[in-house]
């Protein structure tokens, strides 16, 4: 029989979102996870969203969240509510002793996101945003080469771009396109992952500063359809990043080093669930005659034993047994998030004062 | 027999270049050209080349630029002298009624450009300047897609990069980092096939502002080694290109569209001289749960039945020989050339500006 210390994470989800449901699987998929109870404002959606997500019949459904919150047998909380209510409910989460896994982006602004942090220190819990493509095991792969001064060495540029359509319906009614809501549009739900990618790709070095680009596409409240930056080190290191609602779904990262290239088209949700690949090249140069390159990149296939979200709950859930056996929570990742929100607010902030370069500080 | 009118073009290279061997086999390969002379400052350096690079028996070999010029046998001049000498020699070219096919940066600037257009203009020979990629079988590909409403929409987001690592002795010695020389660095040589680029994916359209990156990089001469720009149009479309000597090869394109995505790695030289490939997605999506692709991206390979460089060659001795049957110049490749100068000294214009606007006037 496990020990308590061995036993699976419990998670209760609040809010019966549509991404709620990747995740839900997730946690039925992570070995050491387990789904036991789902609120939502009513009990009837609750009841529906557990039976319609293969919750085990043991698990609880809750007409608030409140009330999930109040339930001893939950370790963790995993919080797919639109941002505007993050500060509020990730706060009531770790007052109430759960380990939150929370939605990006984060918060609405770093003021917003260090109550949370403090809460959650305060209260001794894990905090980890629900980026999910960190967790691939193409991911380690990748950042094994681009750590590595031969393949790869010193990153000199790079460029990542995220962007989908959103038909009438989505720019509309989406929570996404509301300012009440999920105020920070499409810089804070796409070009999240953007930001992410190249503080990942630099070490979580944050850059001196970023500029928004000129250009970008606000709704009538005022909400970011699309928009791009660039972000400077000292170094000389220059990234781009693109972000929209209004184009194609494309999700491609270029970053090329000193030695090598890394290239790949689906970063953030692969292509297809059970493999990924990526391009890299290392000290290519032309043939002879300049008609073709030697040597010829490659291509490689990372295959996942469990989808990445999987392995992103997996993660999560070792960390929190770690901390029922004693140890503190993981100062990575909420240190990673706070980064990442930090560059957002810089983005929007250039955007606000006509695109002047906005200088970033911890 | 072959009249006059129907015979190949007989060229001569003016300046033994590295980059002329290439040229050389492309003029062989052409099914229209033939290799008739080429001239060096130096006899025995003409000599030398015509050896080695497989010129026919009756080739003539000059010791100076001037002599070849005179040659009443041959039809066209391809220039691959450094930047710095081209509004002298294409001038040249052109009163002595030679067409003129021209290595990019085709001028330190526009106000340079528009003293050879006109010399060309006046004496009714065609120019052409030597982009190879876009004249490959797999750009009019590639052109369909981004001109289809359907399979692409309307250009939004686009992201163009060539970065290639010079050595110690490129860095030090080679013509384009040396201010008499090609004094436009990185911009001019590689920053020329992203901008480029940019123009070709949108129908040639010019932008309204063009804002350079902060952070280029000049050497010690002040020749830039790395930079990078925003290009602007007042429907919202931004590209962004970064060009550098100073990091790995890469030459991605990456263009969203409303519709559709175009995706490739070798833009300039294919990885491949026989066949190159890109990558298209339309109207794709996320999968119901968000953990896949629908439909996938498709991978595209073209086949080629001569190298870029010798289509380019073909393409423009099958204008000359049309001029020598009575047609007009073909306007649009200069006027191609000239777009492409504008931008690049706009960014120069930029950089010199502390990143200013710079607005584009045709």
């Amino acid at each position: 029989m496990a020990t308590e210390s061995q036993a699976a994470i419990r998670f209760g989800i609040i809010g019966a979102a549509d991404i709620a449901r990747k995740l839900s699987r997730a946690i039925t998929l992570a070995p050491n996870a387990v789904l036991s109870a789902v609120a939502s404002r009513s009990l009837e959606k609750a009841t529906n969203f557990a039976k319609a997500n293969n919750f085990p019949p043991d698990a609880k459904v809750y007409g608030s969240y409140e009330a999930l919150l109040d339930d001893k047998d939950i370790d963790a909380v995993y919080l797919p509510l639109p941002t505007s209510m993050h500060v509020k409910w990730a706060v009531f989460v770790a007052q109430k002793k759960k380990h939150l896994l929370m939605e990006k982006p984060v918060a609405l602004n770093v003021a917003e996101f260090d109550v949370i942090l403090k809460a959650c220190e305060e209260n001794g819990v894990q905090l980890m945003d629900g980026t999910m493509w960190v967790h691939n095991p193409r991911t380690a792969q990748m950042k094994e080469f681009v750590s590595d001064p031969q393949r790869f060495g010193q990153l000199r540029t790079m460029h990542s771009c995220f962007s989908f359509a959103g038909d009438a319906e989505f720019l509309k009614n989406d929570i996404r396109v509301k300012p009440d809501l999920d105020g920070l549009g499409a810089l804070g739900d796409a070009g999240w992952y953007g930001i992410r990618s190249i503080l990942w790709a630099n070490d979580y070095e944050l850059p001196k500063t970023v500029i928004a680009m000129h250009g970008p596409v606000l709704n009538e409240a005022g909400v970011i359809l699309s928009c791009g930056a660039s972000l400077h080190w000292d170094d000389g290191r220059v990234a781009t990043f693109s972000c929209s609602f209004l184009a194609n779904m494309t999700m491609d990262i270029t970053a090329t080093g000193t030695n090598g290239s890394l290239q790949l088209h689906d970063f953030i949700i692969p292509f297809r669930e059970e493999e990924a690949s990526y391009f890299t090249n290392t000290r290519c140069f032309f043939n002879d005659l300049v008609t073709g390159w030697v040597p010829l990149p490659s291509e490689h296939v990372v295959t996942t034993d469990i989808p990445q979200e999987a392995c992103m709950v997996r993660e999560f859930s070792r960390l929190v047994a770690n901390i029922k056996n004693g140890s503190k929570p993981e100062q990575k990742w909420p240190i990673i998030s706070r980064k990442t929100q930090l560059i957002i607010d810089a983005v929007k902030t250039s955007i606000e004062r006509g695109f002047e370069p906005i200088e970033i500080k911890w």
